[in-house]
């Protein structure tokens, strides 16, 4: 049997989209990794009724566990914990060791920061933060703010009309605290007892480029009818940056139905799938840049590919850095790009595209680079060269330099973001062409 | 009077974290500007009853307009549109105008895409497309999905223990689609009816750099017993990126409210606030780069600062270009920084950060000029140089080059994210001071 999960982001800048959540997503893709089947995200601002009303509603849905995140600071609009205490008829009492770890916490935190703040108006902070519902097990806080991990049903108080409360995990907003948190989380009695007797299920993922979700589609379509089992397997397709991601979620016995599924998808789209692990072309990229020294020059994208190459913990032993060329000086003084070839062909062609890639890995000795120039977008478009082309350039110590023109749809954001991943898999696919000759 | 909302965002990729979800933030951010009090935000994957279970929470928290965004594709996983019908008591049929015209787009983009599918499931998504439930209205697509607008109350199928459904907007997922729909959508009956005598709300926001929650907090409860009609303004105060960012959501009549609390910030924290018409650091530093040119020198920062300055249209008038030096070899051979520089001082230090921007500034024949140099973890800390420490400089023409040296907390991703915050600040304040001096 599958266990059901709800999960509750509070947070006014949340909800009013000024901040982006990021612990929805994180919490789901961690219950899901359970086995748990995560039915409901709901995001409220810091107003106790509407919070009331989506604890309500998930337990009318009947979940098993229900995670919030956020509302567990020192100021009167962090509401989460009294609300919580509230709708499961728990009274709220003082837990004074938590009390001295909190005061503790705060104090070397102001030693170390140089803040001084009113003590009164500390201590009133502190106190708020070590309030704990009755029979809830606090879990000890990664940043100022405890944990909350709270049994199902109601306490002593209990309320009358109330459908019972599942087990409710109760944690900090920011990512960094919860994530620290996580794993004391799931040892709390609470969260064991709501997990237990879940099935498992797996989850796998296929990534794919150059494919589009109609012909994706298709084959879905038709291994509906040739694979047994096909029924048992949930499975979501979803385009993003230029990539097609099949992510499919199946009990174990259903194995040899994925088996059957992957097997169709390889036949059918073979040279269009990338990854079948759930590895990404980041990390297949940096796989294949062991042993090599990269270098990027970028026009239009901008320094995106740097900065998505220098994302990766331990990428300074290959990158080597890069030149952004957005001005045709900066390709002709930093690059050597030959002013003659920007005025026969243009800025945007892939002969200079060619010549940027060629400069980038003679400047900065290295034996990859690649080059992107185009028409971001929204001016500066021509008949010619329309707004989202681009030409990239793909220079390999010993071999030709490849180039490629490609016209990408969207607004200016959409197609340097699409640039980006495309140079990324022009590099692996000319680096891996490199290993197979 | 208040008029109350909903978004219902749907997809299993976004339930499940895989996908982060742009819609729900942009319309709760459009229907705040509107004056509407945007109450919850949930978000489901592509299952029936649990839209169906959303649809009705919502319906019983009284909201007078629901927003639903997705689903609404040619395949069998998109059910918004039956869902949505079901829930309200109505019956689809088949608008045969509007199935023509889907028919057409999708034969226009075939034909430009080379793309060639199987006529009859072609036929059968258009059809699928093209159903309307009973009394709702079609908005014409903008990609290939129309929007519909449905008025409050039941259609003649009635339901029999249902609570009354609000208006209901149903919008595509595609965040292009979906946004350039917006205007389109807000002039359907079901949508002007719903927000009807709506009363007239403020949003004012007033943003910081280098000012703490905890500062910011104690003046608002100062200002709590000194400005007259506080309690009218609802108050949120984040931190994002370093910035401290506060807005204020008020009815017109409590204008003389926020103009008495935003004295009170501005006596408080002036030297800290940079904003308050809802400018953004980018907003600024655009303005104050007019008629200037801009190049990058960019260490642990590896071309974000570049990537943002150019995520601007319009950035090419003023941004020359930049370098990533990644190695020590590229800040010697791009940027002209003495190896015995960095022998004697480290990579990152404030010297070799001066010598990095005046490299970039001269190399790329521009005026203005910032550097980072920093260790961004998880490696490559020692005592004297934590993961965290991030050195900058500015070097703007005639000008003694600034240098700063700043200890940001966090993973990687936050120490680069932060430094290329503060290094946009640092810029926007050596030429704030340019022009005062």
């Amino acid at each position: 049997m599958s266990v059901r999960a709800g999960i509750v982001v509070t947070g006014t800048e949340v909800l009013t989209g000024r901040v982006t959540d990021r612990n929805g997503p994180w919490v789901s893709e961690q219950l899901l990794d359970l086995g748990v089947d995560v039915a409901h995200i709901t995001i409220c601002g810091d107003r106790p009724d509407d919070l009331s009303a989506q604890l309500r509603f998930l337990a009318e849905q009947r979940v098993d566990l229900i995670v919030t995140t956020g509302g567990l600071g020192p100021t009167a609009d962090d509401l989460t914990v009294a609300t919580v205490a509230a709708f499961t008829g728990r009274d709220l009492h003082l837990d004074v060791g938590l009390e001295a770890r909190i005061a503790d916490i705060i104090r070397r935190w102001q030693q170390r920061s140089q803040v001084t703040s009113d003590p009164e108006s500390t201590r009133a902070g502190v106190r708020k933060q070590s309030m704990v519902p009755a029979g809830a097990q606090p879990i000890p806080p990664t940043g100022t703010a405890p944990g909350i991990a709270i049994p199902a049903g109601f306490g002593a108080a209990g309320v009358a009309d109330g459908v019972a409360p599942p087990a409710i995990l109760v944690l900090p907003g920011p990512p960094r605290e919860l994530q620290l948190m996580w794993p004391a989380a799931l040892d709390t009695d609470a969260v064991v007892e709501a997990l237990a007797g879940r099935s498992e299920f797996r989850q796998e993922t296929i990534r794919a480029y150059g494919l589009s979700e109609a012909e994706l589609a298709a084959s879905l379509r038709a291994a509906e009818l040739s694979v047994d089992g096909f029924a048992d397997l949930e499975i979501t397709t979803c385009l993003r940056g230029g990539e097609v991601e099949m992510v499919t979620r199946f009990p174990l016995g259903a194995t040899h139905a994925y088996d059957a599924l992957a097997a169709v998808i390889a036949d059918n789209h073979g040279r269009q799938v990338f990854s079948t692990d759930g590895s990404t072309i980041d990390d297949l990229l940096a796989a294949a840049l062991t042993d090599r020294r990269i270098a990027t020059a970028e026009s239009c994208t901008g320094g995106m590919i740097a900065a998505r190459l220098t994302d990766r913990p331990g990428s300074s032993a290959y990158v080597m850095g890069g030149v952004v060329s957005y001005s045709n000086a900066a390709k002709s003084a930093v690059l050597d790009v030959p002013d003659t070839l920007i005025a026969t062909h243009g800025a945007v062609s892939e002969q200079v595209a060619a010549a940027m890639a060629e400069g980038a890995a003679r400047h900065l000795a290295a034996d990859v680079a690649v080059s992107t120039t185009g028409v971001a977008g929204p001016g500066g478009g021509t008949e010619l060269k329309p707004v989202g082309m681009v030409c990239f350039g793909v220079a390999v110590a010993g071999r030709p330099t490849v180039t490629r023109t490609r016209r990408f749809p969207g607004d200016r954001a959409t197609v340097r973001a699409l640039a980006t991943t495309a140079a990324l898999h022009l590099i692996a696919d000319v680096l891996g062409d490199d290993t197979r000759t």
